[in-house]
């Protein structure tokens, strides 16, 4: 009887570990624009505790929450006009981790320049900000999305970091590799949605799809289709893309059109993630109603019965455990979604060890934006 | 110096450990009947997840909790005609675990039959539900007791999951052996129940008795014996039996008989327990009504300093550690009884490991009912 | 790559630990006076669970938690004439550790001089109570102190066991060196207390002063200047003494003068510690009144994000983590007094591992009081 036991090398994402190399070759969102001002505000990202700040010029900063002098977090610092300065000894460091200061030191320090307090670059767009964690000679350009760079008449990105989509509060406390496996698996949409809580969605995602997988440039695309009533093919796209994206269609299908949002899961640590989320709408809070509710009532206001009779994406994974138990699984015809994850997942983590570069990383500044397949669609048949 | 230790062997009871394949050569109650109904209810036994449930023909099953599908807990399944079907992909099991239905499989599931989920016999008696969690082909004959099988006039059984007994909460934070041992050990009685707290019962018990230990046919068995002032003997039998039971007459002395309840302690993990007790009342509530006050108050109605100045079973025991650390323990003549018990455990870790039955356990369904000696006698010297 | 990680030797204070042993060597105060009484008092010292208590004949005892019988702790124990007796069996244990009664056994205990409860020596003074943890062939003489045994005109001793000085609650979550290396290092003072949160103090301790550092017969002494605009220099001289002594004056500068009062860092286990403090004054409640405030708060009251605007001790040193990590700090001039601290105390751990007598220590009961040249003067230049 061998002891049951997670993969490692797929779910832990702590620098030094195989998953987190491979995701620190990507750009990750690690707060809302607003989230970085002149309060420091704590961020926790792959296992790392860091303190997000914006300088006097404007400029977004993240550094480890250590000082790098004695250790004392950066969260009780006061963010100056030229960066940030730690309480205990007064060592100034800006938004790339330069010393500028260390007034206890003779001549306000003459070492300053040998040390550096380790720091992530930043970009924002579309109200989030983005961090790279990776090696800096690795550094890959920031990718554009078509799906949220090209409006439609009267749209606009709105941002969030409330993990919609996640099916309960902002940080989920489960490996985040059981939520991104999820964006995979169209089957347990009308059992979980369906037959369970629901129709949580519209009743046309209800029914049983027809379901293809295959590799995409970035990872996994699922093609569901549902032939409906009157001889028409609702056919629905979706796609999870390297690193952790989230390229679902509204589930609620308001509408047949392309994808309007990307999420992007973020692994907290281990065992918690929490999801941002950029999407076109055309009324302020647009996302936000995007919530589920379950029984008429949002998930937090729920009975502990109400979780066990209308569960959701939460219960389903966050019941998985804090990292599921890999080797007690059964697979069957409809996880081929999961295996071919898991299966792209390890090759890039082979190819990152070979030293070459993961899928979907570009240097190339002119690069066009990514355009997504995925979207609700309803064709002739 | 050596680094303290407790005894594993005797305290720890996850699958696999020397005392878990012991315990689990028994059968064990793991709840009230009224427990298993339409929504999945958790237990925690022996260190394992599982579900109780029973399905539209009344039948109770126990499986684990994490669905040998992809390991979502089935807490969150919904309870149908004929068994659990889980939140996740559908996957219905039945009370032995059985897979009737794989919904997002072709066919509904054509590997069904290969897969089973993980699942425990049981039977309900004396309004408990009893459950076997060892291998099947060892499994023993639920035994029926004589002191809740034959009645006085206007008696019936009653079961209780309160941990009476226990002196404190349902839940009982420290090791299971810590409470099972202090069945044969009658001196603590007049000190902790008597000196200490006391008399916390009736008088009778408030002095120091005479005693004798010795085996019986299911584990230890202790004679405690006090003179009386009119010359005659008040005698008290109690008997620890395999696995966990407490044989133990009702300390409040109500009448002079034989006893009229047993007790089960459950390890729930190796850091904590609860006991189920069934017993021969008159009136519905009469189990509960012999719960113990301190100071006139229930446990948990008392301040820190009152559990200081009237400590119980709970703070004595509890007061001995999650573990209580053997290596360090000094041993006197009145605790010859905990000696002989962990010597019967002893004896009997070592039979099942040489592959024989354990004492007590039974494969005859004709076996007439156990009859315990314990009791409160009074007896002519 | 190497791991992060901390100093062990120097941090860690259990027993059989290096520092853990040097510590064991010292008298550290582990409560106040009142302290010991009739009821039970948890204690928790050098990562030991203990028990405090008074006897009738008013001799303070210190008690190994743990019954040496079987386990049960003392807390739930009885205060008696002649000492501590437990709730469990009995037995009954006198300030020195011997067992004086057993009750359970025959005859009232024939072995009862066999065994012993662990105990450590008391003594009383400063209104504080001082237990020695270390070998008894090795017990020093409970040190007198000069600034606490000569008074000027209406003086008396008060003690406190608040945290006074630790900025922040009674037990501080963190490793005691984190605390206890901050007594040599002046110049945080006009960053974290002056620049940041200030001048929490008086403006004279405000500006960055001249500082030398020198080590002490005990420990390190630090000499803080800081030239006044009179010409005048304002000198402060503070010292950190083995074991744990904060030799601090009142940074409030109420006078010049010795310094008032001294602190005892009482490491509680590896990752909390709490400060015990005894200093003349002239009215009752004259060291409690010495309380920082923050924003016109205390700690306690302060909001979260007051706490990041005002931050204290409390906050630089928690927020070096439970035990900072060693292998991350970049040192420079202005911590040369932290580097001569780890050097002393390096040493000592030596001098015990050699079988030498650390520093400070006396086994000389005539020796005079300990005289400290700490305390803030104004001197002409």
């Amino acid at each position: 009887m061998r002891a049951p036991r997670h993969r490692a090398e797929l779910t832990e994402v702590t620098r030094g570990t195989p998953m987190g190399e491979l995701l620190r070759r990507y750009w990750h969102p690690i707060g809302l624009v607003g989230d970085a001002g002149e309060v420091p505000h704590k961020v926790r990202a792959l296992g790392e505790d860091l303190i997000l700040f914006r300088d006097a010029k404007g400029c977004a900063g993240l550094l480890h929450a250590r000082c790098c002098h004695r250790g004392t977090t950066l969260y009780y610092g006061k963010v100056e006009e030229k960066g940030l300065r730690c309480c205990y000894h007064g060592w100034l460091f800006d938004t790339q981790g330069h010393c500028l200061e260390q007034p206890c030191e003779p001549q306000g320090g003459l070492f300053k320049d040998k040390v550096r307090q380790p720091w992530y670059p930043l970009e924002e767009r579309y109200g989030l900000i983005f961090a790279y964690m990776g090696p800096l000679t690795k550094k890959p350009v920031l990718p554009r999305y078509d799906c949220l760079e090209t409006m439609d008449a009267g749209e606009f990105v709105e941002a969030d970091d409330t993990s919609l989509g996640g099916g309960g509060p902002a940080i989920i406390p489960c490996n985040w590799l059981q939520h991104y496996e999820n964006i995979v698996d169209p089957f347990h949409v009308p059992v979980l949605h369906g037959s369970f809580s629901g129709p949580q969605f519209t009743t046309m995602m209800a029914s049983m799809p027809q379901v293809s997988f295959e590799t995409s440039p970035r990872g996994v695309l699922v093609r569901s289709t549902r032939r409906q009533e009157d001889g028409k093919v609702f056919a629905r796209v979706t796609e999870a893309g390297l690193p952790t994206l989230r390229v679902v269609p509204n589930p609620r299908v308001a509408e047949f059109a392309r994808v309007e949002s990307i999420g992007w899961v973020l692994p907290i640590d281990d065992t918690s993630f929490r999801i941002y989320v950029a999407g076109r709408v055309k009324q302020q809070g647009d996302i936000d109603r995007m919530r589920s509710k379950f029984n008429g009532k949002f998930w937090w206001d729920m009975t502990e019965e109400e979780h066990q009779r209308f569960p959701g994406d939460y219960e389903a994974q966050v019941g998985q455990g804090p990292i599921t138990v890999h080797s007690e699984e059964h697979f069957g015809q409809s996880d081929r979604g999961i295996l071919m994850l898991r299966r792209v997942l390890q090759a890039e983590l082979e190819a990152v060890a070979a030293g070459r570069d993961p899928i979907g990383v570009s240097f190339d500044r002119e690069a066009p934006s990514v355009v997504f397949e995925a979207g609700n669609f309803m064709r002739e048949a």
